[in-house]
C-alpha cells in the first residue's frame, strides 16, 4: 500500500471514529486518545493526516451535510419541480419537515454543525462553504416560483432566512430548553411558519386583492 | 446585619460576578474559585447560598430576561396597542428587531439563555418558566389582532413559533457559522420573515381574494 493511500485510509478511519464519538456523546465527547485507539494509530499520527481536531470535526460535518442532502433528495424523488405557488409552498414545507426529522434522528451530529466554533483567527474553508451553499440551493428553487422576479441575491437571502427560521424552531424544540415539544408539534410549527412565509411572499408580489397563493 | 440579609447580599454578589464572567467569556468562563474571589467569600460558601453553579446561571439568565423585557417595554413606550393587521405586523417586526439588537449587544449573556443545559434529571424551575412565558406574552398581543379567532393554545403555539423563527435568524447570524452577515442584514432578514409570517397568518384567516393585510 502506498503512503498516500495509507494516509487516506487512516484519515477515513479517524473521521469515522470522530463521527461515532460525536453521535454518541456530542462534540464534548471528542478525545484524541480515544480516536487514535479506535483508528489503531498513535495519538501523534492523527496530526500527520489532519491539522487538528477542528479539521476532523469539519470532515465529520461534511458527512452530515451529505447525509442531509441524501435525505432531501430522497424526499424529492419522482417529484416534478414545483410550478404553482401551492406546489412551491408544499415543497418548502416538505423540505422543512425532512430537516426536522433529520435533526431529531441525528441530534448530536446535527448539533455539531452549529456548536462547533473554529479557533479565533481561523476561517471556514471554501469547500465547506460550498457544501452548505449546495443545501441552500434546494430551497431556492421553490422560492423562485413564489417570487419569479427576485434577483439571485434576493433569492439567496430568502433561502438563508427561511432555513434560519426553520432552524430556530428545530433548535429550540430539540434543545427542550425554552419549552418541551414532541416531534409532531415541531412538524406542526414548522409547517405553520413555512407556509405562512410562503403565502406572505406570494402576497408581497401580487397585486392587492390577490393574496392567496395563486396558480402559476 | 442579620444572617438572612448577609446570605442575600452574598447571593447577589455571586450572581453579579457570574453575570460579568459570562458576559466577558461566555458560559465556559465560569469558575467557582474566581466567583468566590470576586464576591469575597470562600469557595465552599457559594454552596451555602445556591445549590450549584447551575442555579447561579439560571439566576443570571433571569436578569437577562428582565433586561430583555425592559428593552421590549422601552420600544413599546407611548405606543398604543395595535388595532389593525398592518399595525400588528409592524409591532411584531419591531419586537424582532429589538430582540436582534439585544442579542447583538449582549451576545454572551444571550447565548447563555440557550447554551446552558441542566444536568440530566433536573428540570427547569417554575419561576424560570414563568419569566419566559411573560416574554412570549408580548408577542401574543399582536398575534391576536392577526388571528382574532385563535384559541389561547393556538396563540401560544403561534407565539413560540414566531419567537423560534426570529431566534433562528439571530442564532445563525450571530454565530457567524453558516454565513457571516452584518447586523443590518439580520434586521432585514427578520423583517422579511416576520412580516411574511404576519401576512401569511392574515391571508390564512381571510376569505379568498383578500390576502393583503386588511384594516381592522
Amino acid at each position: 500500500m502506498k503512503t498516500a493511500e495509507r494516509r487516506q485510509n487512516l484519515k477515513e478511519s479517524l473521521v469515522s471514529a470522530a463521527e461515532r464519538a460525536i453521535e454518541a456523546h456530542g462534540l464534548g465527547g471528542l478525545r484524541a486518545r480515544a480516536l487514535a485507539d479506535e483508528a489503531g494509530c498513535a495519538v501523534g499520527a492523527i496530526y500527520n493526516v489532519v491539522a487538528d481536531l477542528d479539521e476532523l470535526i469539519l470532515l465529520v460535518n461534511s458527512r452530515t451535510f451529505a447525509a442531509l442532502e441524501r435525505a432531501i433528495a430522497a424526499a424529492g424523488k419522482n417529484r416534478e419541480a414545483p410550478q404553482t405557488s401551492e406546489q412551491a409552498i408544499e415543497r418548502l414545507v416538505r423540505l422543512s419537515v425532512v430537516y426536522i426529522d433529520f435533526a431529531a434522528a441525528n441530534t448530536h451530529r446535527w448539533r455539531a454543525l452549529f456548536e462547533h466554533r473554529l479557533p479565533a483567527g481561523s476561517s471556514v474553508p471554501e469547500w465547506y462553504l460550498a457544501e452548505q451553499m449546495r443545501l441552500f440551493s434546494f430551497v431556492e428553487g421553490p422560492l423562485r416560483v413564489l417570487q419569479p422576479k427576485a434577483s439571485p441575491k434576493r433569492l439567496a437571502l430568502l433561502a438563508r432566512t427561511l432555513v434560519s427560521a426553520a432552524h430556530g424552531i428545530v433548535a429550540l424544540g430539540l434543545e427542550e430548553k425554552l419549552y418541551t415539544l414532541p416531534l409532531t408539534s415541531l412538524r406542526e410549527q414548522v409547517t405553520l411558519v413555512v407556509s405562512a412565509i410562503g403565502r406572505g411572499l406570494v402576497s408581497e408580489t401580487e397585486p392587492p386583492g390577490r393574496g392567496r397563493a395563486a396558480k402559476g
